[in-house]
């Protein structure tokens, strides 16, 4: 089964938790066990599971990577001046897959699924599949 | 379903689009909803998906990487001369996931599969499993 | 169907190699093709798929995490003292996903499913989920 969702950036880069659309796309479609994929239909974003309970941890993984992708000095800069967001969503990458059980989503106690917008503020799709 | 496919690069480090594989694959199997998943069956090869309309995002994602994981000064360069390779590798991943609606990839306007050689030029394996 | 397992870091950082477990998993669950995940329960350790032959290239990788990510200057760090540990999670990914075909993990002849472990010594959860 899969669901479509819009999610909105307010920040260049930015980390947006998205457990409740997952927990949305979970409950609707009744699957019990199984795996859900979340997929970001973009180029300039990705999905990554991390904590965010100390919202800390966002802004130390932003700057890490602003750190070893620096903007600015890229070649695909002059066209449309976010290269740095392209390289960096390519790394990263667009999706996550999750482990569920007894309907619920297997996350670890620190982990949260969240969207990263490395060329916000913009509304970016994403796309939830979940098979069993 | 699954499929096997190979491709050539014909760089040491190179981009080459998967997208037709990945379609052929999906229009053998008739899988019209459910999810795609591309591997790559090799320890300096990887899978992405971004953006090659504009092909220096391509260069400028190679090198990128070229700049956080130097060539040549790695243990394993005794044995083998390809360490940064194998880094590169495990750091992007041999793999993607991606959904499937309406019997179509689901990629986003500016997203194109594509494997990554990090040690070409090289024959290599792909294999595409399909679910649904 | 699910299954889960432990595995148990010695060091800070490290990378264990998880190919046993994947197999006993496959093995008990009967698949003969489809998908395998595995997932790391946790926001400080990840799954990677890369050579252990010569084990070298495990501490080249670990050598080049700490290289981009330096320990000990991060807004985190304050907290927990952890925070390289969250980022290069955050970048390297929980899971992997490796196709199955006659029972058996498609795996290229160099690739080794780890459990990469940034936080340790401890005890870490892994779930495997097969779909057929």
């Amino acid at each position: 089964m899969q669901f479509e969702y819009y999610v909105e950036s307010s920040k260049k880069n930015e980390l947006i938790d998205i457990r409740g659309v997952l927990e949305d796309a979970l409950k609707k479609s009744g699957v019990k066990e199984g795996l859900l994929n979340v997929y970001a239909a973009h180029a300039t974003a990705a999905i990554i599971i991390n904590e965010n309970y100390d919202p800390n941890i966002c802004l130390d993984f932003l700057d890490a990577l602003n750190n070893i992708i620096p903007e600015g000095k890229w070649r695909h800069d002059q066209v449309d001046n976010n290269a740095a967001a392209h390289i960096k969503s390519a790394i990263v990458g667009p999706s996550e897959t999750i482990p569920i059980k007894d309907g619920k989503l297997q996350l670890g106690t620190w982990q949260s699924p969240m969207l990263c917008d490395f060329d916000g503020p913009r509304k970016r799709k994403i796309i939830i599949t979940l098979l069993k």
